[in-house]
């Protein structure tokens, strides 16, 4: 199964102006998909992170990938590290700052993914029993509620109907709540955090609390932006409410001084991350320190599908939890998790999403949007990932890349231009 | 890829009188041979251990195998485990002193196997890459040294050569390994202790050392039969010549006492388990407990080839080492082990094995024995696990098995037949 094609196509997505504590989102979310064609002329599909950089990283392991067998993966994996590596005298596709095993995790795990689908496709087996076998044939997700200011994403001529309206207040964020709810029937709700006084944060899970009645799991993630002292008196006023505590700090550090205080304060309440255990290297800390008690994998930087098999297995051979993170996504990205959350037993909580958020004007799938019924998705049957891009669809979203300007995420700038032009991340801000 | 037909064939193998701490080995070992064939006629295959209870087991089990898809693996490692389950009423399969979920790991384990072998031959894929594709075209093993009594194995007619000759003391080993050198080129060496006093074993190690020079890496495994106070002497007498040290007391407990001996004597040397780490329940105590620092995997009992996979990553991020136990087997067993370890890039050390044990009259693959060439296999390229069954040899195999009455491995037992009519298994003996 010979790949002879690697077509890397940059798009961009509406996105609503969500907040979070590193600012606001731009109107358009970056994301980049990734196709194989075998020498037969079968296509396997992913998608993943955008911007340039990536793009740059994607093309400088090309020939790592063409005239591959498509099962090749694990030396795949190899390659692409290899050729990630700085090399004296050329111009660097990682950054200084950036470690080559993460970049490498990235861009493996997205070609991973289309690899999987390519396979999939020619033997005609579902993803997901190419990872193991399903465990389950539905999965649940997590409304993902966000402060947001007016409009559904999108510039000029091309926005969107803000179909969620404004939230800037615990009663915005009940509104919220329950027209996700309304639409997709979610039954559990994640809040981003971070953004407003954590007093007025608390009093938006407990509105939350209050609204939903005691049966439906809330979390809360500020992405650490809060002292551990303050994610102390925010874990003390929400004891017995929340399911978990997402990085209520930004460092391993942080996140066992917190464990240690909700511990000592008698509140068992989990501490979740996407912040501080990002990779396998980083796993044992976390749990020595006690810092972690629930992971939040992510395929499109743990290295891929069958990465998070195995984490799901180490998750629970530590006592982990495990739920998923997520980004500003499409259905691609959407179908990737339904596969591996399906193929992975030990997946203990509804998985994050963040695709109610995009408009059906912007998927690429053939068919439309992924449904959500009842807060879960039906795992496919058809072969990879179960779905087809439609190439029309793929061709605007790469206009409207080439036409919005963006090249990298950044929410600063954002809030600066429309919230306030002297705003810093300040980390932690509260 | 519907399964339509489950053969379950015990065989029996001849094996020499090996001596180890629970006793001398039978003139057969029992081996359990499975098929799966799919509805389109394509069968794969799978070894595992062997006796009477083993093949209830995997009889009890044949609903959930029969009429599922070979890749419905997630499934059907579910539907075992609940099948193996006592029901009030029913005879157990699972005797009361036995884990359902050991055993099930184990029959599950089994039909892994065979399933991935059908799945490869299906698709035209080694097994290897099902797993995650290959990081090694060449597998190294390990010499498994045995003190031994005079004999090839077999019984009455059926008796096979003695090719290894008598070895009960130092001199016998160091000839042993010569000739398991000379014969297939190990680079690295193994002895099987707790059958002598620990000073001779000592005294053996010493003898390989100025036998085979510096750069040949050596253990011992006494399987626990010694005191920690005994292992920490033995520990002490060979500092710097071991490359591991495997087993030296029977429980977590013990395991960890030797190690801060070890450790507070300034001796590093790594304690190596196929006994008290032997599940992913266990593994997370190992680490805590400092217990263990190489996990010799055993996909016959961790769960299979994937679970060894998984196994791999987990060791990797927790700063263990990975290594592969064995028990006598053919090459259908041999195979496996090839191609998980061809897919595990964390395996970091030469993998144990007792094939050199077994005779070419006893093998069931059609062309006869694996090769073992300077000390390694190469992986295969063919389909599946790369080999097929020669059904003449697997029935000479049953025919051996209905006619030499072991139903079960009993050590003790031959033990007190030819060597002490009064030998008794003592743990510790030392």
């Amino acid at each position: 199964m010979k790949i002879v094609e690697f077509r890397i196509t940059p798009i961009a997505v509406a996105d609503p102006p969500l907040l979070n504590c590193a600012g606001l989102h731009a109107p358009y979310a970056l994301r980049t998909i990734i196709e194989l064609v075998s020498e037969d002329g079968i296509t396997g599909a992913s998608e993943t992170h955008g911007g340039e950089r990536l793009l740059a990283q994607f093309e400088h392991v090309r020939s790592a990938v063409i005239g591959r067998d498509a099962w090749d993966l694990a030396r795949l994996s190899r390659a692409v590290e290899e050729q990630l590596a700085p090399v004296p005298g050329e111009t660097p596709v990682v950054m200084p700052r950036e470690s080559v095993s993460v970049v490498a995790s990235r861009i493996f795990g997205a070609i991973e993914v289309a690899a999987l689908d390519l396979i999939g496709k020619a033997t005609g087996v579902p993803v997901c029993e190419l990872l193991g076998g399903r465990v389950r044939d539905e999965v649940h997700f997590s409304a993902y509620l966000f402060y947001k200011l007016a409009g559904g994403g999108g510039e000029g001529d091309d926005v969107r109907e803000d179909r969620w309206g404004v939230a800037t207040d615990p009663a915005g964020i009940v509104a919220q709540a329950k027209a996700m709810i309304d639409a997709y029937g979610f039954r559990s709700i994640k809040l981003k955090g971070g953004v407003y006084e954590p007093k007025q944060e608390i009093a938006a899970i407990h509105a939350l609390r209050e609204a939903l009645g005691p049966d439906t799991p809330l979390r809360i993630d500020p992405n650490g932006a809060w002292t551990p002292q303050t994610s102390l008196e925010v874990g003390k006023a929400l004891a017995g409410v929340l399911e978990y505590f997402e990085d209520p700090a930004p460092t391993m550090a942080g996140m066992a001084e917190v464990r240690r205080g909700l511990l000592a304060d008698g509140n068992p309440m989990p501490l979740a991350t996407n912040m501080v255990v990002t990779s396998f290297d980083e796993l044992a800390d976390g749990v020595n320190a006690d810092a972690v008690q629930v992971i939040l994998a992510d395929h499109h930087y743990w290295g891929g599908l069958r990465a998070i098999t195995h984490l799901g297995t180490a998750a629970q051979a530590l006592g982990l939890g495990l739920s998923m993170h997520s980004n500003s996504h499409l259905g691609l990205s959407l179908l990737a998790m339904v596969h591996v959350a399906a193929a992975t037993p030990h997946l203990t909580y509804a998985s994050d999403t963040h695709y109610p958020w995009q408009s059906a004007e912007d998927e690429i799938l053939a068919g439309g949007r992924v449904e959500i019924k009842n807060g879960a998705i039906q795992v496919p049957t058809a072969p990879g990932l179960g779905a087809e891009i439609d190439q029309d669809a793929l061709a605007r979203g790469r206009e409207r890349y080439d036409r919005c300007g963006y090249r990298v995420r950044d929410d600063r700038a954002e809030m600066r231009k429309h919230v306030d032009p002297a705003w810093e991340y300040l980390m932690p801000r509260w």
